[in-house]
């Protein structure tokens, strides 16, 4: 089986939202008599790639925990759109692909060529309201962007609120540069955080 | 798609290997202006549901972002050992199962029954020398056990190192209470930590 990593390299170093100092990983290793290595992570649970539950923004949204796992495998198409203007996401750039209901829709933009450890871009490429209202219309099980949020200066949060309102699951944090735009198999699983609203997660496509 | 969550529910009152108090997750939640829950987690890589690297107990290693994903995917067994003598599964017990080459074998052990937020069991059952012997032998791609170790008491990290030198991939931390013995598919998927010797993990087996 041919496996594709999507993943955000974890790193003490990584690339954080707005540069937020909030990783560490330690590592304890001893190659004495009791010969080992243990290491430890703290770190915000948007930090690389991540699943973004509606409870992050709703009130009265499901935890990370409560989602069906189904609704984060099964069939994906990747979306290249790293011609897209302003840098910005919109229904009309949206709209030039076929999508088709229960789908995983991947935006494959110019985020991905950001190396994973450089500082926070401000002007990564964000899906609008308008994308978000024609994805969430299309009736898709989830998005992934590929950088860490999938809207920028919108102080309602508008296309997380819409998208999680349509029951469509966010996943933030992907690294698509050497994916070819197309038809794959997707699986993403989040670590089983009890009752909060996101949880770091692995993420692969497979051909 | 039937999935089987076996993962180990993450809380700040987690079971943790010998009470280790290491795990802390924090929440911070506004509904006033800028309305979020935004969480944290930090703790060791050896809490819930992980995935062990040679690394972890052999100097030259790989580390867990080396591991072939394949083999933490794939067909799996689970096996019903909850009538081991002495909390011990011994070679004796394996034998008594088919064990295919390229298999996952996930071990099904009165572990499962424990609180997930329990005290630390320190009479855990656990893989012996001579098992881990006999799961080497047969050619396996990983084993998978109920507890947040495969082994205990061992000064030399016996059953790790064999497992590893053979290229068995280990995983612990799983749940299978509500397992029945039998044939499944299983994924486990380790967040991208990058050089070190273990991750947590998501574990699913698919019927």
């Amino acid at each position: 089986m041919k496996i594709i990593d999507i993943s955000w390299p974890i790193t003490s170093d990584i690339t954080t939202y707005k540069n937020k100092s909030d990783v560490q990983v330690l590592q304890n290793h001893s190659w004495g008599t009791s010969a080992k290595r243990e290491s430890q992570l703290a770190c915000g649970m948007h930090t690389g790639t991540h699943v973004d539950a509606p409870a992050h923004f709703l009130e009265s949204g499901l935890t990370v925990d409560q989602l069906d796992l189904n609704n984060l495998m099964g069939p994906a198409q990747v979306l290249e759109l790293s011609a897209v203007k302003n840098n910005q996401i919109t229904k009309l750039d949206l709209s030039n692909f076929e999508i088709a209901a229960g789908a995983i829709i991947l935006l494959k933009t110019n985020n991905s060529y950001l190396a994973a450890n450089s500082r926070f871009e401000p002007n990564f490429v964000y899906l609008d309201r308008s994308g978000a209202e024609y994805l969430a219309s299309k009736k898709i099980k989830a998005v992934g962007i590929d950088y860490l949020g999938i809207e920028r200066n919108q102080p309602e949060h508008d296309t997380h609120k819409i998208l999680f309102t349509a029951g469509v699951i966010i996943i933030e944090g992907l690294r698509l540069a050497q994916v070819v735009a197309g038809s794959y198999q997707f699986i993403c699983l989040p670590i089983n955080m009890i009752g909060q609203e996101a949880a770091l997660a692995r993420a692969i496509l497979v051909k």
